[in-house]
């Protein structure tokens, strides 16, 4: 599986622009971009560069925080960049509880409510809709927390499961599924609906609820074993890097965090 | 259901000579100490003075951390502790990833190898072991980390169910299972099992995976319908309120700490 590099991995260093360059240099071919980065450098502008310096778009970051207010047209505007970009998928972060609010169940049903409304115009575009189940730990952030619960939407959206390109399916990041007993089978269970694939690493003395996770090879997560699952699962897109470090990695050089994602790769 | 006071809750004001006071001042007649306290005041003397307040123990915390090189002499003394405070359950946190190792299928299968070889001393001492699922922050401090996943080791542990009091079951801290989507249905599966309900609260602004934890009321989990749920499972004592908090509840003065607990009772 190639390299992609999401890019909240080295948001506190560069623009899209400058990440755009710091891939081709690199020899990074995938990249997920996050829409407050494409808006900055303009969708059309954005498009162009990823094109001139011959690189894949993996996914978009994101859509989704249905509990606030605004979310039909974000989410339509979102679905409609993804489509310029060519985006395989739309990633979903799916919001949590409203503030005030206890009823976690709700606020579930809500999140399924809602994706149901958006997708005849996900597939109308012909952008699939990627549930990214978030960490127990990040629930107030997003409220779909492992992949069972993930793929159980999926499959109350789509009840015919998925054919060919599904309108839904699920993003697997390691950083948020390690750590469950049943990541293997639900892994199995997801064949067709895996959209996309993120990795890094689980900091054994984690400091941070959000920001703190650790490179490739750093922690303790077993992503061979977690790689193969995911291609046994039939997943053949890219691998992309999404790291989240306030006191480490976006303090660094930004080419050496490109340099040290590409040497961590042969053992991801 | 009567309020019992975990230990831990004061931890860094009072020792156990003191808590048990202080719950008798208050009028919280249930305590559940840790092993390090009783240590210090003397295991004769604890049960000596927790008889003379007329105070019911409602657990002991802890055995576990089948990782560790020692871990079998450990839990056969925390057996006999447990025995002789009249226990109804011996918690256990049953430990991560031993340094170095990225495989928590292993460590998983070993925690339960090493219950099944404690059970039968657990049995003989009429101390039920109660395998607490942490939350999936703190795998790296317990593996297990879903009631599912407990409850699952409990069948094969004692493969006939449990029968009148359970050799192994599960403590239910809502801190640790309250995001889970399949809770309700897990908890009422624990008919029979469920050995401890431990109360708090999650604070949406946390900000450690440890001892963050909050004051009944003061976060978003809807602790009436968990409790509602471990009532119509059958169970039927106490709730214990367990609070790590190194920023506030252990910075403040403990009388307040435990008057607190009880006017948010009638919440919970």
């Amino acid at each position: 599986m190639e390299l992609s590099l999401n890019t909240a991995t080295v948001r506190k260093q560069w623009n899209l622009a400058q990440m755009i360059d710091g891939c081709a240099r690199h020899g990074i071919r995938g990249l997920s971009p996050w829409r407050d980065q494409v808006a900055a450098l303009g969708l059309q502008k954005t498009r162009a560069l990823i094109k001139e310096h011959g690189l894949t778009v993996t996914g978009l970051c994101r859509g989704g925080f249905f509990a606030e207010k605004n979310w039909k047209d974000d989410n339509l505007r979102a679905i409609e960049e993804a489509h310029v970009l060519g985006a395989p998928a739309l990633i979903l972060v799916v919001g949590g509880m409203p503030p005030g609010s206890k009823d976690l169940s709700s606020c579930r049903q809500r999140i399924q409510d809602c994706i149901a409304e958006i997708l005849p115009e996900a597939r109308k575009a012909g952008v699939p809709l990627a549930i990214e189940p978030l960490h127990p730990m990040q629930v107030t952030r997003a409220a779909v927390n492992t992949l069972e619960q993930a793929l159980d939407m999926c499959d109350a959206l789509e009840p015919g499961g998925a054919q060919g390109t599904p309108g839904v399916g699920v993003a697997v990041d390691v950083y948020h599924v390690w750590w469950d007993p049943k990541l293997a089978g639900q892994i199995a269970r997801g064949r067709g609906r895996i959209l996309g694939y993120h990795i890094c690493d689980w900091l054994p003395a984690t400091r941070d609820l959000f920001n703190d996770r650790g490179m490739m090879g750093d922690g303790v997560i077993d992503l061979p074993s977690i790689r193969k699952w995911v291609e046994a699962a039939g997943y053949s897109g890219f691998q992309e890097v999404e790291i989240f470090s306030e006191l480490d990695w976006w303090r660094r050089d930004p080419d050496e965090v490109l340099r040290t994602c590409k040497e961590r790769l042969p053992k991801c």
